[in-house]
């Protein structure tokens, strides 16, 4: 049977599937900065060609923004078909002086040394952006896949792989190409591996993803930074400005100020909260492991509900004035916030725009000009958890990973899932390979390998098992 | 007389003047970045030379920061003693992105061209880093000096010279020096030349500079940044915390809100508001001038009680997260500010850190980590306005710019003056040659050619007014 040839194939393979992930992992595509646009470009082609090597029909497509690939095998008629999705780009590895390793080992590009002198694969990981968030996880994928083609001619399902590089911008672009190509994408399930497993030991289906509302807030007075002294007290402060309005974004009981905020919101039900209160989850270990103080939160929920299944409101990055060493006496002319909101079902990232424009509109003084630029906007989704898609899915993780999988949310977004479901009438099988310790998006981000090498196993069991359901 | 030769001297000096102006100020002797510290010892030279050369006793003495100044001449027994202080440092020059010619010309050090192309001396001014504060300033006394000392072997006072490396980071050791060199610093008079005329046909004396009380607050909480999505909602948000933090400083009437804040503030006058009122201060102009949407400030005061009278807090910087170009979804894992106040007669820079730490431990949350540095502290000033030497003063402020002096108060601050009063026992002279729109510690800080020549002017008439007072 193909199944296991696969899985002998791919247990021979660890060494150089480990070594094809290093290279691709090394390109520092970063979707955010226009200088790494090159690098995009590099990835892009990377894993453009690893598909066309193994026998997929495999296209770059351009995009208003950064290219998306579509490779596809067609099994036949009688198969069932399958969309896989992942992402090529990451976030910016900035502050780079935190990371042990080279967040993109010796491919930088600038000639310059970043990030410390460590080996990138050390203590039974592989170190570096991207690495799990999620160069690694669709890696998996791919390696799979080739044993697939290898053995027996391709997976026995009908699949659409799209691998975009806009993820970490919010896929400003995805929408629209998916709606474009919506026949050649069609699909019975949408295969996710974006996120984490519950443990390195238990393995997770997340059946809930929360959305974003991603947004820049400038607030500036006079034309150009001041003497503090010759004008201070008497010329309007866009930095103190900017800090009143952040101070009225949230209510002493933690939660969200904005009109209207949670009127779309839907309450989350005693069994669910029952089913999320018997995970395990321990708030001790989890601040000791981040090494914050405390912990935080709207009251009347867990920490989990906090992360998984209510809507936020964080402030991404702030900035104004002289922010170098020592003292400098001046009064900025202008200050700025990133600040974004998580989303659950049934809130409308046009909504929130909306909310946070009449908040300034209301909240932030005359004697300053604003505005606000929107990045990134994505729904909630929640996806059912009795299907068979879904059966099939946990037996290729017990198999991959030899443990059950748990049950999750996430608070995570992957903006285009939303889009599958409604667009393609796929649905989302979120299974990621990842670890929430991985430090996605952080300094010294990392992939396990032993959840590299499990996704691998379940990649390779999983289109077996959907096969089986056609 | 020594004084008509002084004058026509200078007059035939004016582009050599310009051209040592120019050389001195292309030196970015920046005292708050470390970098610059052989360009600090550069700028030091400089001025030690100037001084050597012209005859004076000149030493440069090294400090705990940066090495001071002391020059000086003997003029006899029977002649005053007048000490004339100036600071060879200048503020940092960002952002470098809005100068329209290079802030240090092409003295950079670094080999990259910053600033704009256009000419450093133009439209009657010239711009520069320090052109004004205070290269420009104290070189028109440097300039009148030389000519006394060609002219007739020296003025006719005893002079000593001071001239230090810290004023812009809020002259941490100069307290500490003049102690340490007050038997030869001691003197009748202080002549400083670090502030603004009342417009460019109106030169000021100013009876008034406000102090200064300069922190760094950092918050903290996890110990690197996060993914916003996997734990936003749950883990604290430093840049949150330290916006609502910041949104306490100030009361809806605008004042500042901290403990005993104004306990120790002298109340303005009647008279003094009167004369303050007289002074034909517009705010619309004031306004436009500065490009501000509005002015703002504590209630029930004018604009310019504001900024020369009464005491202030301002945010001079924020930063945390991720301040680059497009979205990244993280949650800071810290972030800061620089705060400062401006403070009045009687408020003590000691109490205003007491204050803000009360503060800090009252209004933080627990669930995050915080830590105050204090930079710089500096009482305010009051000067008697009735004095022979103030006399003196408005008669070489009016021969050498034409008009009448005006009585100022600043909002700036100078931290030694206050050390000339009590550790000294000298009275401070404030005849600044500057003006308001010189932009000092702002990009593109210039200084008008007629203000420095104007300065001269003064300078070379001061020393013989002074010794008539003998």
């Amino acid at each position: 049977m193909g199944r296991e040839a696969v899985i002998e194939l791919l247990e021979q393979r660890r060494e150089q599937h480990l070594a094809e992930l290093v290279e691709w992992t090394s390109i520092p595509s970063i979707s955010a900065q226009s200088q790494h646009v090159p690098d995009i470009q590099r990835a892009c082609d990377w894993a453009a060609d690893y598909c066309r090597a193994m026998g997929m029909k495999t296209k770059v497509h351009p995009t208003a923004g950064h290219p998306a690939i579509i490779a596809r095998h067609d099994a036949g008629s009688d198969a069932p078909t399958v969309l896989l999705y992942g992402h090529y780009d990451v976030q910016p590895p900035e502050p780079l002086e935190l990371w042990d390793s080279p967040p993109f080992i010796d491919n930088w590009g600038s000639g310059e040394a970043v990030g410390g002198n460590a080996e990138p694969v050390r203590d039974g990981m592989l170190f570096g952006r991207g690495a799990s968030d999620n160069k690694g996880q669709i890696f998996a994928h791919l390696a799979a896949l080739r044993a697939w083609f290898e053995v027996g001619g391709g997976p026995p399902v009908n699949l659409r792989l799209l691998i975009e590089g806009e993820e970490e911008i919010g896929s400003p672009n995805l929408g629209e190409f998916v709606e474009a190509h919506a026949d050649e994408l069609r699909a019975k399930w949408a295969v996710v591996s974006d996120g984490p497993m519950l443990s390195p030991e238990v393995p997770a289906i997340s059946y809930g993803l929360r959305g974003l509302a991603y947004f820049q807030l400038d607030v500036s007075a006079a034309s150009v930074d001041l003497h503090s002294g010759t004008h201070g007290g008497a010329v309007p402060n866009p930095a103190t400005a900017l800090a009143e309005f952040i101070a009225t974004l949230h209510n002493p009981d933690g939660s969200v100020n904005l009109p209207e905020f949670y009127d779309a919101v839907v309450p989350l039900e005693a069994t669910e909260r029952e089913a999320l209160a018997g995970l395990n989850f321990s708030d001790d270990k989890y601040l000791n492991n981040l090494g914050t103080p405390g912990l935080i939160g709207e009251e009347g929920y867990t920490t989990l509900e906090r992360r998984w299944a209510r809507p936020t409101l964080e402030v991404n990055g702030i900035w104004g004035g002289y922010t170098g060493e020592g003292a400098k006496t001046v009064l900025p002319s202008r200050a700025s916030a990133k600040l974004s909101c998580r989303l659950v079902p049934r809130q409308e990232p046009n909504a929130i725009e909306a909310a946070l424009r009449q908040a300034c509109s209301e909240r932030l003084p005359d004697s300053v000009r604003w505005e606000l630029q929107v990045f990134a906007g994505a729904p909630a989704v929640l996806t059912p958890t009795e299907s068979l898609g879904v059966q099939a899915a946990m037996r290729a993780l017990k198999a991959g990973f030899g443990a059950d999988p748990a049950f999750t949310r996430e608070g995570g977004t992957i903006p285009v899932v939303a889009d599958f479901q409604t667009v393609l009438g796929a649905d989302p099988l979120l299974i990621g390979f990842g670890l929430a310790e991985d430090m996605p998006h952080s300094p010294n981000e990392r992939f396990r390998l032993e959840c590299l090498f499990g996704g691998i196993r379940t990649s390779g069991v999983l289109w077996d098992e959907l096969s089986q359901l056609s």
